[in-house]
């Protein structure tokens, strides 16, 4: 396995643990409960923005935890949802009297996790809401999911209700953009290679010298189909093929396009991809109001990339391009 | 070859078109010239600060022009130096009455090309002056330099000089400053696995499933030896045994640390690498005043990270600490 990692059982608190070293100011560890928050007592005049999902998807969400975006990010180990009683203390740990706003990608295990931990926190009287996202279109229910899978869009969201949290939003209003934001997005992701889960030392998957995982899914689950490898434009071409009808997004509109690296593939090849995309987007009438070039939703080490559409108004705009800090790039 | 790419020829220009193409407000291709620059006229009130290199380090160095950051950026193909009439091109385009700072990595065929390229635009009446990165601490000569080679640590010199030169620095102070920064700065890097030129389509060089290059060059080059794999905290021990006495750093200095991913490798790994780091300068009493963990310097696809040291005083701290922007992360 050629990783840097010392035990696979402490990959994910020692990266936890390497977060907070490099971000003293900002940012604090909750061992027990394998949290990021942010330093200091939460805002009491704002709702705290959780979420929670696996790791190995950084810098989702662990690195964006940070003013104007996540209050705290609460990970499961390696491709596994966080366990019910630590988003319970999470929700305790963050408790606001505006309320918690629990973000949650549509996987069946986090769902459950989110749901319980939800109805203890309920329980001891603090109100939270969950928001769950589902912006990949690859497939209608998957290995891991009933309907659609929360994927890279998931970025737009924390974004937007980042935002609106940090303007005085209360914890409907956030429900509503949260849920708008969701609804105007759209993500398709291939695969070129597998990945490498640190407590399995060996690929997750097998794809040929020549073959590509078409619409994969984010924890290396089968996409639409197998593929044979195609040149960088023709891959475009096709996830743009399947995302743009599925609004369907139209002549006239304007949105965010985001190219989303997996783990293992550098930057360069990203731009290439996006040149591609932002030129056909033109052909269609659809203006690229905004870019997102890098990795924002990764699993591990995977070679890929996954490409997403925001339709943007006026106020999801607003909310995109307000201030925000965090470990990673977020404008 | 795993990689998102059409013609291998066309593997520059397209990305260069793309991060045009993402940045409309800010940056301006010039195609004749592989260049990136400014939106724009040249500031003739400021010195242009310009970087050439090969491409296949990205973000370095085409990413990182912007306000505060470079002026322009002068790429070759991949891991080859620009041609020298791009770089006299380049000093053309971008003279200002206050001259042209060419940074320069040390390695062989770039030094070539941009002194030539001085020296035709030196003939045209436009001051250059040339400053020179050399922070690799792993070999003396290598394959393809006289010298110490340059690599990431090139990132703290280009903001330092970027944010003088914002602030009205003569090319005279800029090259103190940059001097002065490159005088303090050491690193070293470690290969997990080789990078695949897209134009050769393999592996640069063979790599077995338990081994690793120790010190390796950017470009693939051999490092200072081969050796089995190591567990992340054994390779930081490792690299900080190479890089803390080579200045040396001591205790009491206050430093910024870099953990650079150079293109495989996912940032969660970084940040367990950036762990051990962290906290083994501390036990040295050295203190890490500011942090970097991300891609900053890669070559190509290759898994594996460096370590940079910088040692701060409040002139260098108060340089990379102002204002920047880009198109990756600068702060």
């Amino acid at each position: 396995m050629k990783k840097f990692v010392n035990d696979p059982k402490s990959f994910v608190p020692e990266m936890l643990e390497g977060i907070a070293l490099a971000n003293p100011d900002t940012l604090k560890y909750v061992p027990a409960y394998n949290l990021i928050m942010r330093a200091g007592a939460p805002d009491q005049n704002k709702v705290s923005i959780v979420q929670g999902s696996g790791s190995g998807h950084e810098p989702a969400h662990v690195m964006v935890v940070g003013k104007g975006m996540l209050d705290a990010a609460c990970p499961g180990d390696v491709f596994a949802a966080p366990p019910m009683d630590y988003v319970y203390e999470t929700a305790k740990l963050l408790a606001s009297p505006k309320g918690v706003l629990l973000l949650v990608n549509n996987y069946t295990g986090d769902r459950m996790a989110f749901d319980m931990g939800k109805e203890m926190a309920d329980a001891d009287g603090i109100r939270c809401e969950i928001l769950t996202v589902n912006d990949d279109v690859a497939v209608q229910d998957s290995l891991y999911t009933v309907g659609r899978r929360g994927v890279a869009g998931n970025f737009f969201v924390i974004k937007a209700v980042g935002a609106a949290s940090e303007q005085g939003a209360d914890l409907d209003e956030l429900l509503r953009i949260g849920r708008k934001v969701n609804d105007v997005t759209r993500t398709m992701g291939v695969a070129l290679t597998a990945c490498t889960p640190p407590a399995k030392g060996s690929p997750l998957f097998e794809l040929g010298a020549d073959e590509m995982e078409f619409g994969v899914g984010i924890h290396g689950e089968p996409g639409r189909e197998r593929r044979p490898l195609a040149s960088a434009d023709q891959i475009v071409d096709d996830l743009l093929d399947a995302v743009v009808p599925d609004l369907p997004y139209a002549s006239g509109d304007r949105v965010a396009l985001m190219i989303n690296g997996l783990g293992g593939t550098p930057i360069s090849e990203l731009y290439i991809l996006y040149r591609r995309a932002h030129q056909r987007l033109a052909a269609q009438g659809i203006t690229v109001g905004r870019s997102y070039v890098g990795e924002y939703c990764t699993s591990l080490d995977m070679a890929g990339a996954s490409l997403t559409l925001v339709r943007l108004d006026d106020e999801i705009e607003g909310l995109l391009t307000a201030p925000a800090e965090a470990a990673v790039r977020v404008f």
